[in-house]
C-alpha cells in the first residue's frame, strides 16, 4: 500500500465563526474513535449515510451538542469509513473536538490527504482529484466551469482514448517482434500515422488552452508601483470602488502584504498594494524606491507604473507655491526617468499618469513621445478608471485563446502534455525513418508514460505528496 | 402563528474557502425546493436523518457534486423539515447554490432565524436559544463553559422552580379572594416569606455573576493612546508576541480599525490599535491628539495611556544630540500634562511609561508622585510586558465575583433579573404592609412576567426579532 492506514482528522469548513463547523475523520477507526467521544446512539451499529444527534464529551464535560453523519466504506468521499461531526461553529469548540479526536488516536490530516486517499482508493483519477482544489478555489464563473469540467472527468476521457489506441498499437508492434524472422506487419502503419496526427492535434489544442486556463484559474497579479504621493492608494480605491460587493480583502501573513481582488469581465486581477511597503519611506520621497518594488515587479504578471506631477511635500503642506521655488515642473521628468528604468527591466509594465489635470500640454507631448501607450487618469475624480480596467483586461486576454471545450488549468498537466506532444513527434519521426519495431515500441512507451502521468496511472509517491500538498487541509 | 411559514435558506458555515461549505434550508418546502435543483435520488421519498450524494444543477449546468442530508419534522434543529447541502467550499459555488434555492422559492434567512424557529417550535426556551449565539462566539474555555451551561438549560430550571412556586401561591391568594367574606387564609404567609427570601438570594447571586459573565463573554476592550512615537505599535507587538498562536486579527469594516485579541489567563482583551488613526498625523507630532483618541477612549473598558521620553524628530534622524538643544527633557513633562487630562476625563486610564531606559531618576520621581500606580516598561526590550499583562488582568477581575455555578452572560437576562428582584422586594414590602390579596396578586403577576421574559414564556414579536437579530445568518 502506498498510503497510511491511520485514521485522519481535520476541520473541513473554513476557519472562523459560523453557525456550524464540520470536522471530518477518515480511516478504519473513524467510527470507533468518534464513538469514544460521543454520547448518544451506538454509532458502530448505524448504517451508512445516516445522521445522529448527540453530545461530544471529554469525560464528564460536554464540549458540544453535535450531529454525526456516518459513511461506510466504500461509499464515501475517500472510499474509507468516514465520519462528519457537525458542531457549533465556534473555533474554541472545533479546536477541542479536533484535540479529542487526536487524543483518541486520529492523526491530523495533511493538506489534501482526504482527496489523496480518494485517488488511491480509485474513487477518482489524478486529474479529477487535482480539480477538487480548483473547484474550491474557483471565484468566477469561468474558473468554476473549467474546474467542474475537470472534476467530472474533463479531458481524461480523450487522453484515455489516445492511450488505449497507443497501447493496442504498441502490442501489435511487440507481437511483430516475436515474428520478426517472418517479416510480417500486424500493425497498420497508415492507420497509426492517422492516430498520431489526431493525437498531436488534440494535445496541441489542450496545450494552447493553458494560457487561458491559467488566467481564469490564477487570475492576473498586478503590482502598482510609484512614488508615495503619485496616488497609488487613491487609484486602488477608485479601481475597487464600484466593485465593493464582489471584492474581498485577502490578508496575507503580515499586515504589509494585502491583496485586493478585482473582477473585470470575469477575470480576477490581484492588485498588490505596495502602499504598505512605502509606509515607512516617506522620508525618502525623492526616491521612487525601485529596490523595494523590485520584488513586487518580479512576482507580478503586470505592472502599473503610476507617475504624477508632484508638488514638494513642504509646498503641499502650506498649500501655496512660492515664486522662487525652482524646477517645480521637473518632478514629472524625474518620474519619467524612473519609469523608463522599470520599462527597461520588464515588458510587463504599463505607464499610467495620474493627476492629469496638473499636467500642461507640453508635458503630455513629452510623455506621449516616450510612451505612446500611456493612459492619463485622474484617480481622485474617477476619470480614466474605466479605460484603465479595459486596458488591464485587454492586456490579460492579449493572444489568449478562449475556448468552449477542454481547458487545461494545471501547470503539471501542461508540462506532461508538452512532453506527450514531443514524444508523439518522436514516434512520427521514427516511423518516417523506418525505425525498427523495438525502438518504436520504446518511444510509444515513453509517450504512454507522459499520458499516464496526467491521470495518475503512472506516478510516484513523491509526486503524489507534492500534488496534494497544494490542497487545503480537510479536503 | 408568530412566524413565517416560508422556507428559508442560508450559508451555515463561515464564509471563505474550505474543503466544504454547508447550505441549510428549513421549512415546509425545504425538501421539495432542494429536489428541484438536485440530480440523484428522489429526496422526497427518503427517510429522516439520511445523507444522499448527487449533483446540484441549474438546468443542464452542473453547479457542484454535493451531499444532501435530510431531517424531517419534528426531528430537526428548527423542528421543521430541514435540508443540509454540503458543497465544495468555494464561495462561487455557495453563492450559486444559494441563488438557485431562492430562485425556487426559498427566502434568505434573517440572522438567527433558524434558532428563532427552533424556539417558536418549542425545541428550546429563549434563554437556551440565546446561548446558541454565545456558544458560537465563545473563544475561551470559561466563555464556552458558561455558554454550554446556558445551552443545556442553565439557570432556566432554577427560575422555573421559583416561577412554579409563585404561580401556586398566586393561585391560593386568588382563591382567598373568592372567599373574602369568610376571612380564610389558604396561602401560608410564613412559607411565602421563605419562598421570597430564597428567590431573592438566588436572583441576587445571578445578578452578581453578570459582571464576571460579561467579562468572559465580551472580553475587555483596551484602547492604547499616546503620541505616535511613544511606542504604541511596539507595545502592541510585545503584548501579542508570545501569544501569536492563539491570536487572530479581526479586520473591521475599514482597514483603519483593526483589533488584536490577547488571551490573558482565559480572559480576552481586545486591544484597539489606534496606530491607524495616527498614521496621517505624524506632522502634528507635538499634539497627543486627544480629540482623535476620544472616541476610542469612550468605547473602551480600559485605557492604556502610553507616554515616553521622546527625542525631537530631527534629532532621531541624525542620531546625535547637539549640546545646544534646549529643553530636551521637557517632552515627558508635556506628555504627563496630556496624561493628566485623560485621567481627569476617565477613571478607566492606566499610565504606562515606555522607554524606561531613557528616563532619569528625577523624572521617575516626578512621574510617580503624580501617578502612584504607574508602570515602567521598555516595550522594545520586552521589559515589563509580563507585569503589564498582570496589571490588565487584575484590573479586569477587580471586584468581579468569579463563580463555579450559574453565570449570567446576557445583558437582557441581567435587566430582567434586576426587575424580578425589584418586584420580589415589592411583594415583600406589600406583605409587610398587610396589602390586600388582590394587590399582592398583581405584584406577583409582575414578578412572573419578568421571570417569564427570560425563558421566553412571556414575550413579544418585536422583542424576539431584536434578540435573534444579533445572531449570525445561518443559525
Amino acid at each position: 500500500m502506498l498510503f497510511s492506514q491511520e485514521t485522519i482528522v481535520a476541520l473541513a469548513t473554513p476557519p472562523g465563526q459560523g453557525a456550524i463547523g464540520v470536522i471530518r475523520l477518515s480511516g478504519n477507526n473513524a467510527i470507533s474513535i468518534t464513538q469514544k467521544i460521543f454520547k448518544g446512539k451506538n454509532l458502530e451499529l448505524q448504517p451508512s449515510h445516516t445522521a445522529h444527534f448527540g453530545k461530544i464529551v471529554d469525560g464528564n464535560q460536554v464540549i458540544d451538542e453535535v450531529l454525526v453523519t456516518i459513511f461506510r466504506t466504500p461509499k464515501s468521499y475517500t472510499g474509507e469509513d468516514t465520519v462528519e461531526i457537525s458542531c457549533h461553529g465556534s473555533s474554541y469548540i472545533l479546536q477541542q473536538v479536533l484535540y479529542l479526536c487526536t487524543q483518541h488516536g486520529a492523526l491530523p490530516a495533511k493538506p489534501g490527504e482526504f482527496t489523496q486517499r480518494a485517488f488511491l482508493n480509485g474513487k477518482m483519477d489524478l486529474a479529477q482529484a487535482e480539480s477538487v482544489a480548483d473547484v474550491i478555489a474557483s471565484q468566477t464563473a469561468s474558473a468554476h466551469h473549467a474546474a467542474m469540467y475537470g472534476l467530472r472527468g474533463g479531458f481524461s476521457h480523450d487522453l484515455q482514448e489516445i492511450r488505449d489506441e497507443l497501447i493496442k498499437f504498441s502490442a501489435l508492434i511487440e507481437l511483430e517482434l516475436d515474428f520478426s524472422e517472418e517479416d510480417v506487419e500486424f500493425a497498420d502503419r497508415t492507420k497509426f500515422y492517422e492516430l498520431i496526427e489526431g493525437a498531436k492535434a488534440k494535445i496541441q489544442s489542450l496545450i494552447d488552452s493553458f494560457k487561458y486556463g491559467n488566467v481564469i484559474k490564477n487570475g492576473i497579479k498586478v503590482a502598482i508601483v510609484g512614488r508615495p504621493n503619485a496616488g497609488k492608494s487613491t487609484l486602488l480605491n477608485a479601481l475597487l470602488n464600484d466593485e465593493r460587493a464582489i471584492v474581498s480583502d485577502i490578508a496575507g501573513t503580515t499586515r504589509d502584504t494585502i491583496e485586493e481582488t478585482l473582477n473585470i469581465n470575469g477575470i480576477i486581477f490581484r492588485l498588490i498594494d505596495t502602499a504598505g511597503i512605502h509606509n515607512h519611506s516617506t522620508d525618502t520621497i525623492e526616491n521612487i524606491g525601485i529596490a523595494r518594488s523590485k520584488k513586487a515587479i518580479e512576482a507580478a504578471d503586470m505592472v502599473i507604473v503610476l507617475i504624477a506631477q508632484e508638488l514638494p511635500k513642504s509646498l503641499e503642506l502650506t498649500g501655496s507655491l512660492p515664486d522662487t521655488y525652482p524646477n517645480v515642473d521637473s518632478t514629472i521628468g524625474s518620474s519619467l526617468k524612473n519609469a523608463k528604468e522599470i520599462f527597461d527591466q520588464t515588458e510587463k509594465a504599463l505607464l499610467v499618469v495620474n493627476k492629469n489635470d496638473l499636467l500642461g500640454d507640453d508635458e503630455r507631448v513629452l510623455i506621449t513621445q516616450e510612451f505612446p501607450n500611456v493612459l492619463y487618469i485622474a484617480a481622485k475624480k474617477n476619470k480614466g478608471i474605466h479605460e484603465l480596467k479595459q486596458m488591464l483586461y485587454n492586456r490579460a486576454m492579449n493572444d489568449v485563446h478562449t475556448t468552449e471545450g477542454a481547458i487545461v488549468t494545471n501547470a503539471r498537466h501542461q508540462a506532461a502534455l508538452k512532453e506527450t506532444l514531443q514524444s508523439l513527434m518522436d514516434i512520427e519521426a521514427g516511423m518516417n525513418n523506418h525505425l525498427s519495431g523495438d525502438l518504436l515500441s520504446l518511444d510509444i512507451r515513453r509517450c504512454l508514460h507522459f499520458l499516464g502521468a496526467i491521470t495518475g496511472q503512472i506516478t510516484t509517491e513523491d509526486k503524489l505528496d507534492y500534488i496534494f500538498s497544494k490542497f487545503c487541509i480537510g479536503k
